[in-house]
C-alpha cells in the first residue's frame, strides 16, 4: 500500500511540446475554429497523453477482466455467479458483445478470468480481499498493459458486480445503498432492495476504514475492480490513454482519483451507462462521458464504441489538410 | 409539385417481416435483454429500413451537397462565399475533414457541387429558387441514391447557409429569425442579429406562401438544401435508411415530415450540432441524436461519426452467439 502511494506522487503528466503541437496544427485546419468540437480536444487529449504529435491509434487493447463476488448470497443479481465463467467462455469463444465491438473497430481483445471458483467475501460480512489478494487482482490489471499501446479500453465481467462497485463508490463519494445501486442486468424492486441493503450493511461494517480509498477498493471491491484500477494506474504511469466502459470500470478507476487529484486525467469517460450510479459517478469525477446511448452491458462495450469516436479524432486531425496546403480563405475581418 | 404529393402518399414503411426477425434474433443473444441500448434499436431499425434480416452496412455513401446563397449579401457569414468552391477543391483534393471521415468508416464520398457560380436569389427580396431551379436541385439529390446502398449520410457546404436553414426552419415551424439562427461558421453578436434580421425579413415577405413546405423549400431554401431533400425522399423509396447530419440537413428533411407524417422514420439523426437551433429543430421532430459532440462543421461530418456506432450496432446483432449457442445460462426466477 505504502508503495501505491510513492507511485500516486510520482505519476506522469500530459507532455506539454505534444499538446502544443497538436493545438499548432489544429489551428491551421480547414475547418471553422471549434467546429469539429469534441473530436478536436480528443485529438489534443490523445497527443498529449501518448507524448506523441501526430497522436496514433494502431495498437488499441480491450482488456476485459472477470470475478466473482461473494455478496451474490445476498441476492443482488438476477443472473447466477456460473454466468460470469460461462460468459468468459463466451468471450473465448468469441461470441459476445464485446467480441464483435473488439473486431469492428480493430482491436486486440484481452481476457482475464480472476480466480473466479474462488469468489471474494462477501463484504457485508468481512473484507471483500485479503491484502495479497488485492495485490494480485492489481497486478493481474498492470499486466495486461505495456509500452506502445495507443489506447487501453477497460471493462469487466462479474455477476453481482454492480453492487460491489455500488459500494465502493458509497465509500469513497459518501451516500446510501439506495443512492448508488441500480437494476443492473435487471433485478425487480426486491432485488435492488437487496442490493441498497447490502451496500448499507457494508458501510456501517467497515466504516471508517472506507476513508483511505484503496481500502476502501479491497474491502468493498472485488478481483476486476482491482485489476481495473491497477490497469488504469499502470497506463498512466506507461503513458497509455484510457476509455473507461461503465459504472464498474468508472467506480473502480474511481479509487486513483480520490487518492490523488488529477490521477484520471489520462482517462476518456466511453460513454454514460444506463445504470443508475454511473451518470453521478462521472459527475462527481468530472468527466463527460462521449457516448450516452443506454448501454449497460459492461464488457468494456461503451468503451469500445467510443474507439469510433477517438479513430474519427486522429483521422481528422492528422488527414486534413490546412488553410494554406487547400488554398482555402480564412475569416473575414 | 403535384408528382410529390403523389410520391409521398405511397412512401413505403418498414418491412415487417425484417424487424420481426430482428427482434426474435434480439431475444436470444448472450446478454441480458436491453443491455445494449440503441445499439439494439439501431438493428432493429436498419433491418427494418433495408428489409433486410440480418442488416448489413456495406455499401455506406455519403453525399455531400455544396450551394451558394444570395442571402450572404446581407453579411450573415463570417467567410466569404468564394470559400464554397474552394471547399469543394478541397474535398476532391481529399484534404477536408469528411474525407479523413468517410476513409476512417469505410464509407464512399459523393460530393454534388450545385451551380456554385450561380447563387440563390437573396430570399430576402425574391424567391431564393424558380420551380424549374427547384425541380433541378431536388433530383440532383436523389440521383445520388441507388438501390443496394445500405446507408446514405447526407450534409453540406455552403456559405451563408445556416441563415438559410433557420429561414427554412422557422417557416415550417413557426418562430422568428432569433429562435433558428446561431453562430454558424463563427459571426460575432452583430453578425447575428443580421441572420436574424434577414430570416424575419423573408418570413415577412414569403407570409402565406410559407405553409406549403415544398414551396418553402423553394421561396426560402437553397439548391444543397433541396438536393439532401431530394436524397432524403429518394432513399426512402428504394429503402435506403438514411444518417442526417447538423442543422442544414435536419432543416432540410424537415420538409417531408411537415408534409407527411412519418415520412422520416427512415431516418436517425447522427448528432445534435453546436448549431442553436439544431437541437430545437431535432426535438419538433422527435428525432433523438445518436451523438452529442459540440460538432459543428457540416459536410456530414457528424453522420460520418455516426458510422460507427451504426457498425457497432451491426456488428453486435449479426456477430453475438445465442445464450443456447454459447451454453449461458438465463436469467433467474
Amino acid at each position: 500500500m505504502r508503495e501505491i502511494g510513492e507511485r500516486l506522487k510520482r505519476l506522469p503528466g500530459p507532455d506539454e511540446g505534444a499538446a502544443a503541437a497538436a493545438a499548432a496544427r489544429q489551428a491551421r485546419l480547414t475547418e471553422p475554429p471549434g467546429s469539429l468540437g469534441r473530436l478536436e480536444t480528443l485529438a489534443a487529449w490523445l497527443a498529449a497523453w501518448q507524448a506523441r504529435h501526430p497522436p496514433r491509434l494502431e495498437r488499441v487493447r480491450i482488456a476485459v477482466f472477470a470475478g466473482n463476488h461473494g455478496v451474490v448470497a445476498r441476492g443482488v443479481s438476477a443472473y447466477p455467479a456460473a454466468v460470469t465463467a460461462q460468459m468468459v467462455a463466451n468471450f473465448h469463444a468469441g461470441g459476445a458483445a464485446i467480441n464483435q465491438l473488439a473486431r469492428a473497430f480493430g482491436a486486440e481483445l484481452v481476457v482475464v478470468p480472476l480466480e473466479l471458483d474462488r469468489p471474494t467475501a462477501d463484504f457485508t460480512v468481512a473484507p471483500a480481499m485479503s491484502e495479497a489478494e488485492l495485490t494480485e487482482a492489481l497486478a493481474a490489471g498492470a499486466a495486461t498493459v505495456e509500452t506502445g499501446l495507443d489506447l487501453l479500453c477497460v471493462g469487466e465481467m462479474g455477476i453481482g458486480n454492480t453492487t460491489t462497485a455500488a459500494a465502493l463508490a458509497a465509500a469513497l463519494f459518501g451516500g446510501s445503498g439506495r443512492d448508488w445501486v441500480g437494476r443492473g442486468t435487471g433485478v425487480d424492486d426486491a432485488g435492488l432492495a437487496r442490493k441498497a441493503a447490502a451496500v448499507d450493511a457494508a458501510l456501517a461494517l467497515h466504516g471508517a476504514a472506507l476513508a483511505n480509498p484503496v481500502e476502501a477498493l479491497r474491502r468493498v471491491g472485488g478481483r476486476e475492480l482491482a485489476a481495473i484500477a491497477g490497469a488504469v494506474l499502470r497506463a498512466r504511469e506507461l503513458r497509455v490513454p484510457v476509455a473507461l466502459d461503465g459504472f464498474v470500470a468508472t467506480a473502480s478507476a474511481a479509487v486513483w482519483a480520490k487518492a490523488q487529484a488529477g490521477a484520471l486525467d489520462h482517462c476518456v469517460a466511453g460513454h454514460c451507462s444506463a445504470e443508475a450510479g454511473h451518470a453521478r459517478l462521472l459527475q462527481r469525477l468530472d468527466l463527460k462521458p462521449l457516448l450516452d446511448l443506454g448501454m449497460r452491458l459492461g464488457e468494456a462495450t461503451g468503451a469500445a464504441v467510443a474507439i469510433g469516436l477517438l479513430r474519427a479524432a486522429v483521422a481528422t486531425h492528422t488527414g486534413m489538410a490546412t488553410f494554406e496546403e487547400a488554398g482555402v480563405s480564412g475569416k473575414e475581418g
